[in-house]
């Protein structure tokens, strides 16, 4: 024990230089989904490789045919080896004019709650919560020269734009990522007083639907009322989808969906997520989702049907009278339980296709997907982790499902047989996606010192 | 008769000059939607009133808080006056892309049916049918030194874009307007070998619908399926608009709107617009509207509500899993017969207001709208005009009504006292507001020769 005393006081007293590398890895503008900078995804992922390298591991930049991937590795021999998985790609950071300070210029701002956050694109998704294990290695390898369990780390540069490339390398390079348990650091807290494993994650299936219908943009004064209107028929369709319950109507939608166990909703009950807690904080009030079901159902077990862009026509300043030859949606389906992405996107185009008027017609481009997953209850790991959590934070963690989707988490499984840790540190208002994304310090310091403690419990 | 016969001779001899003024003035990009084209407009203006003075106009451009406008006045003490109005200002190019060449580089091209067409935008709308009466006073002035009957020029900027200072402006200068008759080119011909007069126009109304749901974009993997997505709900607004049978259902959007007289529509149905013919060309089949109304009453006599743009969330390259918070609608609706702009924008703006739901918001950010307009069947110069065009065009001319605005023609009405004649010969397949805006050389040539005649017809 006086090891991980000593290796916690060092987190403590080296905070200030830990800071100053997650803010040289924020100032890589690394958005994987925008090809115009690839050249800096490939810079995130080289300094993160050389930050590793310069605390011992064997780290390399491996080439994909996407943006390139970090794999690095300790080798003290130890009983016991956990392979780390995160991503050093972002989100794209438009609207840019709604961000306070500038995306890709890291800064500290305290609050008038005197809080003090980390802002910047990625502060929280994902290179902060990655520092915070990066560093608790560092802390560790100063202290003592070495870590109670060795480490693989597998950090991509494509989890924001699909992960497109990451299943390939994991299968084809199953004994280098060999390791007992895997350990994910990219989800939240149940909030900020609270840690929080996560046991189960959403799936994921997105497509693009672009409708066409004349074969140019038309004058609305001289066909209007008579040419269709590829705005109107993308509109009704996307109205269609859910009924007023909030319900999907796509048939074949909810197939492989379970009902949530009693009990299991009697312990989400218990942690007293309101509308008005969940909601409040975001300008809303009423869910939206499927009626009669509590705000814990709706986000983690239930799957969804969003738009997340929808175009056509004329965009720009003042008016213009155009009926637009193409409308254009990108949509997305989170998926639950034992629903295949390849059905739910077979059963959405299906729906779209029978609402195409017979002169227009219909495209989509769209990805694979992939599965939810679900981490097993019964794990000594979980419990180990667990504990630390609860050592470090004051307060017992909880167990919760995941609403978002880290598709790799079931390729660990199926591929490398391996069980997921999901450990995070991030808060329901940290931004993530959104402008001014942000990082509790807090967060960033404790989820180091958790990490640490972490390591010691699986060493066992 | 002499005389318009060598005025004729002179337009055929000259045909190449009339062409090169007319590149000249469409390789001003005069956008008067976009404020970054100001300096653009003013330059096209100044060209116009710089060939108007070199042909004798007492001409200027006269500044508005927009853009200015010109007018230029001759003087030969003819017994009548009219007053011919057209805009230099052109549409916006997006999507530049669809292209065949450059849209302010204009160039003749002659395509597999022999037919040679003047390509560019505003080659039609309106720098090509401006410059044909343009050349038809030139060649006069070449050939007599004076004109039939006087002539003043109305040649405004912001056509485009609302004509938001024209109406003032055609209020504040009654006595340098003062003329007999109207005369607007910015029309159609029936078909490319039928001439044709407008009689009657559709007014317009535009809005902006700005739906807001949650403060910020969020994350649809933690949000999803909780928080209400303002683009369902924009989605369902414009799926609402129209029933099944294409009629808008908006309370109160039919007040004041009269149904077509049986004779009219008995003379529609001679002129055979056949769906087929109407929307072969740009590649649909099934007209939109209201179910059991002709192509024409669609077009002409019916009011529409249309979406011109639609936008909202992540709209680059590959996907993102955002909800966004906000989503925008630009509306705009057609107005026949006793319509009242503000009636309908209300009735719209109640109709939404209705949808949002209660945790959400709506803005509206429209103009004021323009009313229809129709023209005196039994006016003396309508017939003259007619018969003009029937010499020029070996065909009997058409009266027909036109599904388009032009919103100055009713403030001519009110303000001046003056009826307007509609005398256009741009063609259904111009491409006016679309990519690949054309004008074809006959319609230029036989369209200055059209003025001539109409001149000289006016003259009495």
């Amino acid at each position: 024990m006086a090891d991980l005393e000593r290796v916690l006081a060092s987190v403590d007293a080296n905070l200030d230089a830990s800071l100053q590398r997650l803010f040289a890895l924020v100032r890589i503008p690394s958005i994987s989904t925008d090809s115009a900078f690839a050249a800096e995804c490939r810079r995130a992922g080289q300094w993160l490789a050389d930050d590793l390298a310069g605390l011992g591991f064997a780290a390399q930049l491996n080439e994909t045919p996407g943006h390139p991937i970090v794999t690095a590795r300790s080798d003290f021999g130890a009983s016991k080896r956990v392979m780390f998985y995160g991503h050093y790609d972002v989100q794209p950071v438009d609207p840019l004019d709604l961000w306070n300070t500038p995306p890709f210029e890291p800064a500290l701002v305290t609050g008038a709650d005197g809080k003090t956050r980390i802002v910047g694109r990625g502060t929280a998704d994902d290179k902060g919560q990655v520092m915070t294990f990066v560093e608790a290695c560092r802390a560790y390898l100063a202290v003592t020269g070495t870590l109670p369990v060795d480490v693989t780390f597998l950090l991509e540069g494509e989890e924001e734009s699909g992960s497109i490339n990451t299943p390939g390398f994991v299968a084809a390079n199953r004994e280098t990522l060999a390791a007992d348990v895997a350990l994910v650091c990219d989800t939240n807290m149940w909030d900020a007083e609270t840690p929080a494993i996560t046991v189960s994650l959403r799936g994921l299936v997105h497509d693009e639907i672009v409708v066409k219908c004349a074969n140019r943009d038309l004058h609305s004064g001289y066909y209007g009322g008579a040419a269709r209107n590829p705005l109107h028929v993308l509109s009704k369709i996307i109205a269609d989808v859910h009924d007023e319950t909030g319900r999907v109507t796509i048939p074949g939608f909810y197939d492989d969906v379970r009902e949530t166990p009693d009990e299991v909703k009697a312990q989400w009950e218990g942690l007293g997520l309101t509308p008005e807690k969940f909601l409040g904080p975001i300008g809303l009030a009423v869910p939206s989702g499927e009626q009669g079901r509590s705000i814990m159902e709706l986000t983690s077990a239930r799957p969804t049907f969003e738009v997340n862009g929808m175009w056509g026509g004329y965009v720009g300043e003042g008016a213009k009278t155009v009926i637009p030859s193409i409308a254009t949606a990108k949509i997305s389906c989170r998926l639950v339980a034992d629903q295949d992405p390849a059905h739910v996107r077979e059963a959405v185009r299906a729906f779209i296709r029978t609402r195409i008027p017979v002169d227009c017609s219909v495209e989509f481009r769209g990805g694979e997907g992939n599965r939810a997953v679900a981490v097993n209850h019964d794990s000594p790991d979980l419990a180990r982790a667990a504990t630390a959590l609860t050592e470090e934070w004051g307060k017992a963690s909880v167990t919760i499902g995941g609403g978002g989707s880290i598709p790799i988490v079931g390729h660990f499984k199926k591929q490398l047989g391996q069980d997921t840790l999901l450990v995070g540190f991030s808060l329901d208002d940290d931004r993530i996606h959104s402008p001014n994304e942000k990082y509790d310090l807090t967060c960033f310091h404790k989820g180091i010192r958790s990490w640490v403690r972490i390591l010691a419990a699986l060493a066992g």
